[in-house]
């Protein structure tokens, strides 16, 4: 089992960096990072008369999805929802859901980390609802989340709840509690 | 009043595009289309030695707030959520609502149209709930937001429901009803 | 068509009880108050060795939702839910989607009129949510609901929105839109 | 500090007791199980010439809620929401929170504890949320909660998730962990 973990903060050293790491350490994993990316517009042309193919990130987040078995989004919470950034090559999904390869790839599971300053296990929860139907379109597997508080870099190492949580969840990850 | 329509779709002749110019049609507006700015991406220096000031976006969006009374944002539903580049364009509002004009710059009022095609009514409503915690901490009164269906350009123009509801909006708008 | 009116205040003269005869006027319509009900506690006996039979309520439940085929349940937001009483009738729900002839009876449509005194516009929406996952279970097409604002009795009637929406619905109900 | 379960469940051996007792145990607190009590209907008086004053179950609450520093919910999910019979102690919160007594009462601190057959760490956060309104308006401080998988009697012992954060918030109540 492979895990692949994107993160969406527009930082370095990130909350939800170190939230994701700690997640996956010691599993086979890979890393996608949208700050490292040079992401231009996202455009619907789905109904134009010749709709775009594929763009070179919408290939790669299809490739980020058929290689790994569970998906980990380690997202910071930007004025309550998923950052600008990230959210642009989400709506990518729009094509690569419809290709072949991504339809007979199942199943996929995801896993969300979410950090937020401003009582993110409450204002955070539309962010786990869009999450939610995002993933029930594409037939992912929504398996976990963690809602996790942090605003200065390394502030989320003190959520000792979030990081119980974690802990857990990296005992799932490795096979060991279901 | 004046009436500020920010349209955040990525292709032309958008159904949220029709419904905002629908809704404030005959009214002093002014118009910004995040499908027009060549927007950069946002990245979050706030805990940086040194800060970035604002960006060219910040500014335009700073402005925008600044001179409109009423915001209506006019917003297809991609994926549950907001489009990303107009999400990477609000994502500036933490620079932007701390900025000592915005915070004297009171009241503003925002109105959210949000179309989508898969029973946006309910699915659409995550979208809502963060525009509403958005408000609440910028000290925006948010005071209506109207969910309409459309996927194909043009759809929603058969969404009756909306249209009932947009045909009262302009009402309220023109101050002819509260 | 016969429209089943749920009502689910505790008081006369309620607000929804305003809203929800306005919508039905001049329908055929059958009207289920839960004010006149002598409701003994529900009980969930599922799991036990010899499951209760259907009560009283029950069976007053499943024969509503028979004979019927729009629920209107016009709601009195308390503390931003649903009344208790209402609740516990539609608690037994769980024994009458149980039954054969509600499994045979399809489709029914539901609209929602939740009437409340605080922001219900957003604050209301975890009801709104609730209902849905309830018809999402009971095979039940929600496809209405309003938010309305009211607080003292008679109130509604102020929140012009409100009553264009009814207006809308109405006509909707008497087949005139779409 | 003392710490007020109330038990939402109308059987016997619940899954939503099981949790409670195991996150208390060890701690000074008191059970309040709404199984057990006598309720009347409650009525929306506010508005009448004499409204009511408190009955006997408005009472009680107030009492438990003037004795303890925490209140743990710990709650079946019955059709997405509380139990019309807890919901109908809760509609008595229209009195209790306009009394001195609880106005001078501050701080208290709720938990919830949420326990559903049907996806709960998803279909339940529209109880989530009415809990957070509720709190929010009545001034208490909404601190965490768990939502657990459970159906059967006895099947949340098989939610190794919800365990470890049980465990988690059981160290927390004991003012070992922050």
């Amino acid at each position: 089992m492979t895990i692949g973990l994107i993160i969406g903060s527009t930082r370095k050293n990130s909350n939800s960096r170190l939230l994701g790491e700690k997640l996956v350490a010691g599993t086979e994993s890979h890393i996608l990072e949208t700050k490292d990316l040079d992401l231009v517009d996202y455009e619907d042309s789905r109904h134009e008369d010749a709709p775009a193919s594929l763009d070179e990130h919408a290939k790669l987040l299809l490739e980020f999805l058929l290689e790994n078995d569970v998906i980990v989004f380690a997202v910071p919470i930007y004025w309550y929802g998923i950052p600008g950034k990230l959210k642009g090559l989400l709506d990518r999904l729009s094509y690569v859901f419809r290709q072949p390869d991504f339809k007979h790839k199942k199943p996929i599971e995801a896993i969300v980390l979410a950090v937020g300053g401003d009582r993110p296990r409450f204002k955070g929860l539309p962010l786990i609802m869009q999450f939610q139907h995002m993933f029930d379109l594409l037939g992912i597997h929504f398996s976990h989340y963690i809602l996790a508080e942090g605003n200065k870099p390394g502030d989320v190492m003190n959520d000792e709840k979030a990081l119980a949580e974690v802990k857990w969840l990296h005992s799932y990850l490795k096979g060991e509690v279901q």
